[in-house]
């Protein structure tokens, strides 16, 4: 039924995954914490099936598996009757007027597959938007939660900003930078998503009950945990992975020396994105912590346009189109940078575009041989040229408005 | 009399040009405007004393010269009388209690012979300190004439940190950041260069004349311009590749996207030396000269330590020894970087080198030989390695307290 809901809101057949798996990867989100780097690694070596029948004592339990930490999570299987659980858990996200979206569903977002084990299981959406499609073209917007007038001023003025050039807006609906950055991008009247580290019905911080709303209905809220969890102090470090992951880069407007925001800006740099900072007065506290990031990997932005040039693909320029997406557009944030390090005369070996990329040479390789089976790029011994496809594409996006 | 007086000063015997070579210079400092590189070629052409007698009318035009340009300058030297007011500007440099500094003098600054052509004819230098060693170990401090407070602030608050950590603080006296990184620096009893585009007993702007003074006395105040001379646009212009050539690298504290400042910086790049800026408020018009130039070239830099890590060597990143100068401290900037970039153990080529010392392959050559020369490394086909007595003085540094 949901399902049928779905597919009539998108218009179109949708490639989803079963009805069982999804239920299973539900029932593995009342059980595992975010980004558990070990379940990720049973997942694949086992099927999310046999993992939770095994945790609903059903099966035995995987090989493989360390038998003190299958216990442990067991024992919250048991208390919450996992399977009913699950049950409860779909029924409340489709009454919100959400979903539970998973790996190899259309509307996942595979840019979080370069999290490797610490893949989220599945991402509870609200909101109905497509949140892949929002995902490809976004940029996160961090930062302190005590921030000062000069932090909200700039961090709304980069949401509104980010918002006019089509750009999603990703935060973290936490006072302060965040929230100003949220608003910035609904008072444009662009697109804006909220990561939560608690379930999406669970508006915290409390005072952000009505922005978490307004997200909800004209954006997205997105969370990992199941409806009606509730955050703890690792949730909110694990939920910064899934904001530096979902998006090409991040800016962090005023944050102090030891703070999330800068957790979330060295993951995005880890992940191969563009990390940011919006500088501020030596002599604030709050932007000491961007001013370290600018002096090693992040670069410095002033305003929504530097970070778009930054960010975007060549097209990005010039002024945006706002056209219809294509195929170009659909391609992971690597993979967009390898295939335009790719000359438009010509060509280069992977060695050139991984440095050109500002790639490692072993990524390159594989986003080439990616790049290759979508038509995008030909191979001719170690030289990697655009097709000719493509390069009439790259040729009129150069060319743009 | 005035290089017996000089020698009694340095208590030493120094390596002087000629009396004659120095009136020549002397007379060319009054006809020629600062920067002027055809005439640097002529010079390379021909001598200066041919070049000024036929000035004077004694001698034939040297051959390879513009006759046009020469005719413009001869005018000018009528008009002086270029020997006679060459002797006078001498006396009255002498009886501001300072002198004339030429090339080939133990006093030059040898990195401003990077300015190649464009290197200054000589410099008139008042206060008692040695313009070279002074120079050896010095930092610019530039940034916008109508800075703010918190410019003002920041610029007196590094030029005094530079000055408690051993840098000699070089700028140019003018209103603003200039004046507040010279005040800062004589606060800290340390020791500070004023580089003016003017004679260096024509204070400019007049507001400063006790600050000039106050220079004078403890530091240094230094003109390509002779006695008496005043400041015009061009020579404001001409005088900040000075800056940027005489120190290890150059700092802008606050400046509108078009100003001078961020023309030293760019100076500061081009020479090879480092270009830093120092943030603030992205809502100021006088940080988004520095802000743009931190998306470029630029590194960010908050503090004085930060400054002094990044332009010094080894030794700065521990508590900084002010014990006496080294053999390598008299090296130019690019050399040491050169020298710091040789393994401690095992050797590296040209180009590796090149790479690590951050200069480029034909300038790293260059370096290489001279340390050769001076017997800080030693080749041993395409590979350099560090000469024997050098790897002890290296690892005598790195271990430093």
């Amino acid at each position: 039924m949901r399902t049928a809901r779905r597919r009539a809101r998108e218009g179109q057949n949708m490639r989803e995954v079963g009805e069982e798996e999804r239920k299973v990867r539900a029932a593995l989100t009342r059980v595992v914490e975010p980004g558990d780097e070990t379940v990720g690694r049973w997942l694949r070596q086992t099927t999310p099936e046999h993992l939770v029948q095994a945790l609903a004592g059903e099966r035995d339990m995987p090989t493989g598996v360390s038998k003190e930490k299958f216990e442990g999570l067991r024992l919250r299987a048991t208390r919450v009757d996992l399977w009913n659980k699950a049950a409860e858990d779909l029924a409340a996200i489709a009454d919100l007027g959400g979903r539970f979206v998973c790996p190899g569903d259309d509307e996942w977002p595979r840019q979080l597959d370069d999290l490797a084990d610490g893949r989220p299981i599945g991402l509870w959406v609200r909101g109905s938007a497509n949140l892949r499609m929002w995902a490809l073209r976004s940029v996160a917007v961090v930062g302190a939660r005590a921030c000062t007038e000069y932090g909200a001023h700039m961090a709304a003025t980069l949401g509104a900003g980010l918002a006019d050039r089509g750009w999603t807006v990703v935060s973290g609906a936490a006072y302060g930078v965040d929230g100003a950055a949220h608003r910035g991008a609904l008072a444009a009247e662009g697109a804006t998503v909220a990561v939560l580290a608690s379930g999406v019905d669970f508006a915290y911080p409390r005072g952000h009950t009505d922005l978490i709303q307004r997200l909800a209905e004209q954006g997205l809220v997105v969370a990992e945990l199941p409806p009606g969890d509730h955050p703890t102090r690792s949730r909110f470090i694990l939920r910064n992975r899934v904001i530096a992951a979902l998006t090409r880069g991040t800016v962090v407007v005023e944050a102090e020396v030891r703070s999330g925001s800068l957790v979330t800006a060295r993951r995005a740099t880890e992940l191969g994105r563009f990390t940011m900072g919006m500088p501020g007065p030596v002599t604030s506290g709050l932007s000491a912590g961007v001013h370290q990031l600018l002096r090693g990997e992040a670069v410095v932005v002033t305003n929504a346009a530097e970070v778009s040039e930054l960010v975007g693909s060549i097209g990005d320029l010039a002024p945006v189109q706002r056209g219809p997406v294509s195929a170009r557009d659909l391609l992971d944030p690597v993979a967009s940078r390898v295939l335009e390090a790719v000359p438009a005369r010509g060509g280069a070996d992977a060695r050139r575009l991984a440095r050109d990329a500002g790639t490692a040479e072993e990524v390159t390789q594989g986003k080439l041989f990616e790049l290759q089976s979508l038509g995008f790029v030909q191979r001719c011994g170690d030289v990697w040229e655009l097709a000719r496809r493509s390069a009439a594409v790259a040729g009129s996006r150069r060319g743009g408005p």
